[in-house]
Formats: structure tokens, sequence, C-alpha cells
């Protein structure tokens, strides 16, 4: 098994890509490829001790950057670590690809180059949102600003499928994201949705959540439009960093307050590990024929290393089998 | 000057409502009409000593609830405490309508009953949302589920007029949210109104808001439509208050944390009034030709209170008069 990994993308790139390539090496079984300007990532690798059977380098010149558009990247720059990865994918050279890129050009590259499973309308990019219960996974979240009720139908089964072999949930709650609880709210594409959903009998759909119940983790997966589901993962960030900075400023008032400070480090590090998880992967491109996962743009080694074994745990279970199989 | 009150609305009717409008009277001009049940507004007025002067009861015998079916309620409870309110207004007999009824009723009453202005395509409901540096309005959060372009465009000056005479601000910055800074971002309906927002000589566009954004207060209007609007608001409240209940876990975990957090009661103080904050009024239903507003269900004292002045200052300030030649 080989997990191809695009160390060229992403604020911390080369350097901390690589760190949390041999990180993951601790404990993955398969190959890690690491593609890129070969020099730059052999210089890199001399920092570290490796079993060096574990490691390819696949060498390409190029990088897509964060402001190149999107198609016309994965058009042009066909020696870029992006494509070069994409295509190991697609010629079953690699069994998944890891990258901090480019997010646009990893979806559009994604589905152009490794090409949707047969029957998958669109393909989705879901994310682990944490809630009060866990982990509640928000379907789509960047993939498809303007869907259709049958693409959130299909997001439901994919969400239900990775529910159900990546989180252990047997039978995953589905719910909707609405402005209210009531079947007849919403706009014209929760209430077709809704309709849907209602009579699908390959999931078990709880109905319409409020986003003021997002964080109650009632549902295990929830179910959007891509535009909703970035506004509220987006949205999270930017608020709980406020509340955070808010929370700083109260906390350096006075000496008084820095001794509160001390004593409650460990409670508001509680606090902060439940937003900034690194230990979960990345957001896979769910629909396609091969597996891509993106991890954020600033990513260190902790999260490429998550990502990483993600990758290889989806490989080594057969997702893109199963879910191949859900749209047969 | 009068402004009607619904007395019979909302989690704490009618005891809260009234107090509020007592509470009012102690600073505004305008006298108030309550509408509801004669004999229940009678007994419940018995508690306070005011100007009786400024005090007119409405009779009527029906209560729309939040199980009612907004339009249906509107045609058929003629005699509840939001449809008499509302003909008040429409009948010029009262200068300005508050409820913490039923949101759909009173948007659907508004809009069929008081009647759009002329020119105005769909009337919004905008909220002041809690941001680094004060206040954003946030229009459209709850009237127009499936927007058009054309109609985030009137909101955005429908917002404009808005901040300038109630917030002061000469020129407010309008934002529209999206999931990415580039023009080019969005969904099909952000691409078409960023069209129109970049033409629009009547206001001050600074382009496109990311959800991450929205906290940091770089707008003072941030246009959306109201599914999205209303997802963002809902969201802040269930996420802020899962971040409040997770502090006061860990406030709670030991006797040193116990008193760290008697040390930080002020600062958690000033957190808690950033979001839950009951003096900047309800939220104006913006494009009839009267004013309307409404609160949130479960507003007490305070909130009743400051909408009521909100209403008065609404009247006194012409907005009605300063929308309507706006789209003339």
């Amino acid at each position: 098994m080989k997990i191809a990994v695009d160390v060229m993308s992403g604020d911390n790139a080369p350097a901390e890509i690589i760190k949390g390539c041999i990180k993951a090496l601790e404990t993955c079984s398969a190959k890690l490829i690491l593609v890129g300007q070969k020099p730059l990532i052999k210089q890199e690798l001399q920092k570290y001790k490796y079993n060096k059977n574990m490691i390819e380098i696949v060498d390409c010149k190029e990088v897509i950057t964060m402001e190149d558009s999107p198609v016309n990247a994965i058009r042009t720059k066909k020696d870029s670590s992006m494509v070069v990865g994409l295509n190991l994918v697609k010629n079953k050279e690699a069994d998944g690809f890891v990258s901090a890129g480019n997010t646009g050009a990893l979806l559009s590259g994604g589905t152009l180059l490794v090409g949707r499973i047969k029957g998958v309308q669109r393909p989705a990019l879901p994310v682990l949102l944490p809630t009060k219960k866990g982990y509640t996974l928000l379907i789509d979240c960047g993939a498809n600003m303007d869907s259709k009720a049958s693409y959130l139908q299909q997001f439901a089964h994919i969400g239900t499928i990775y529910m159900q072999e990546f989180m252990d949930i047997k039978k995953p709650k589905v719910g909707l994201i609405n402005v209210g609880v009531e079947e007849e709210k919403g706009n014209s594409l929760t209430k077709e949705t809704f309709a849907l959903l209602k009579e699908d009998k390959k999931i078990r759909f709880i109905g319409n959540i409020e986003a003021r119940e997002i964080s109650n983790g009632k549902a295990d997966i929830l179910v959007c439009d891509a535009f909703v589901g970035n506004v509220v993962l987006k949205f999270m960030e930017g608020f709980g960093s406020w509340i955070f900075s808010i929370l700083k400023t109260e906390f350096k008032r006075s000496l008084k307050t820095k001794i509160a400070a001390l004593i409650m480090k460990d409670g508001i590090n509680n606090l902060k590990n439940k937003f900034y998880y690194s230990d979960k992967g990345g957001a896979p491109l769910l629909g396609i024929k091969g597996i891509v996962i993106k991890t954020h743009g600033n990513a260190k080694e902790a999260e490429i290393c998550s990502t990483i074994l993600q990758a290889e745990s989806f490989a080594k279970n057969e997702l893109i089998e199963k879910l191949t199989k859900n749209f047969q």
C-alpha cells in the first residue's frame, strides 16, 4: 500500500509536511510517496532518521499556489505536485493522496482527473465538526455551491457509509440543516431535500436540525449545500477565535485575573482542544474513484500525520469499494 | 405618537411584556397601546404605578401561537393581538407595533396587512450582530428564504439607511457574506449579487466577507439571503451557549477553579453581555409601510422596553419616509 503526499503545498511546505510524513511512518504500514521538488525533499529528509524503504520521491517542478485559478491550474500545471499526485491515484500507483494545497484546485482535479464513481452526481467535501457529544459530519463543506436536492440525498448516503466505517456508528442519524424543525420550513432546496430524505430507506433521517442545535450533536451527519456548510465551518472558526481573544483579555486584566488564568490553564486548554483538533485527519473528497484528502492550508506535523493515517485507514477499509457498491 | 404592543405573544406574555411597557414609559414620550385581552391587561396593570394617560388598551380575544401556520393564522385569527396590532399600524392609529410572537406570522402579516413600500421587492428582517468592533447589521435573517440578487441589492440599500440613521455611521460599509473574498467565489446568487453591488453608486460596497471574518466587524452591513442569515444567527447562539457551558464546567471542577471563577466573574459577565444584549431592541421588518418590530420570543422587561424605544425612535426619525424616498 502506498500513500502519496503533496509535499509542496500549504503554508508550511515542505518542512512541516515532511515532518508529518516521518511521524506517520512511526505507525502506518503504507509506504509514502513524497511528491515535489526532489532536491528540496532530499535536503529536508536529511534531518531525519527513517526507514529508507518506506519513502519514495516522485519529482516534479511546479506548484499550484493558493492564488491560482483552480480549473486552469489543473489544466496547465501538469507537472505540479498536485496534478502529479492526483495522477498517481488515477493510475493506481498510489492508494491515496494527501494535500494541504488550493482547495478549489484539489476539488476540480479530484473530479476531473480521478473521476466520479458511477452513479454519483457530485462528490462532496465533508468535515468533522466538534459537538457536545463528539463529532458530527458536516457534508458538504466546499464542493457544491449550487446544490440540488438529489445531490444532498446522495451526501446523506456518503455520510452514512463514512460514519459507519470510520466512526463505528451502526445506524448514524442524518439531520438536514434548516431554519426550523417543521417539514415546511426552509428554502426550496431544503423542502425538496426533506421530501427525498423522509422516504429514503437506506438512511436514518431524524428531520430538520436548526442551526441553534448544530453544536448539540443530535445528528451524526448534517446535510447541507456547500455554501451553508462552509459558512458554518468558517464562522465557527472566526467566532471561536474571537471568544478566545476576549477570554485572553479578561484573564490579563490584573494580577488577580492572571492568577485565575494560571489556575484555569488546563480548563482553557480542554476548551481549545475541542475546537483546534489535529488528530481527526482532513476533509476527504468523497464520491470519486480514489482517496483524496484535503488538510488545512496551515496544517503542521500532527495534522499531516493524522491525515496520512486517515488515508491509509480508508484504503485498508476499502472505502471507495463500499461507496461504489452503494451507488450501483 | 403611539406605539402598539402585542401583550399576548411570546414566552413571557403578558407579565413581562407589560413590565417592559411600564419601564419604557419612564423614558419614552409616545403613548402605548396595549393590545390583548382587556381583563388580563387591567389585572396586570394594577401591579404598577404609571401615568394613566399614557396607556390605552385595545381589546381582542384571540392569540396567534408559535404553532400556528403563519399565513393561515393571519387570515383566520382576525381578532388576535397580532392582527389587531398590525391593523392599527395599517390604519395609522399607531406609529409602530412591537411583538414577541410567531415570527412567520408577523412577517406575513406585516407584508399582507401593512403592505410593501412602493418599489421594494421584498421586505427584510435584519438583526444587529455583535462583533469585535461593535455591531454589524445582518440583513436578511428571516424574511426571504429564496432570494434573488435584486432583493439582496435592495437589502444593501435598506441596511445603509438603517445604519446611517440609527447607528450614526455616515457611509456604512456593505459586505456580502461569501465563501471566499474573490469576486468569482460563491454560489450563483452571491456571484450575481456581487456584480450588482459593485456597480451600485448608492452604497459603499467593500466586497465579499468570508464567514471567518464576520465577527471581526469589517463591514457595518452584511448582506445575505435569509437562510444563510438565520443559520449564522442561530448557530452563533447555540455555539456560544455551548462554549459558556464548557467554561462553567471547567470553573466548577475543583475548589481552586471555583476561586478562579469568583475572580473572573466580571470578566465572564463582560463576555456574556457581548452576546446576550437586551438593549439593542428587536428585529424590524423593513420595506413595509409601517414600523413593525419583532423581539425574541423569550424577551423580558429590558428587551421589550428597548424595542418600544426603538420603535419610537424609528417613528420620530421618519424611517419609513426615508426608506420610501430611497425607492421612489
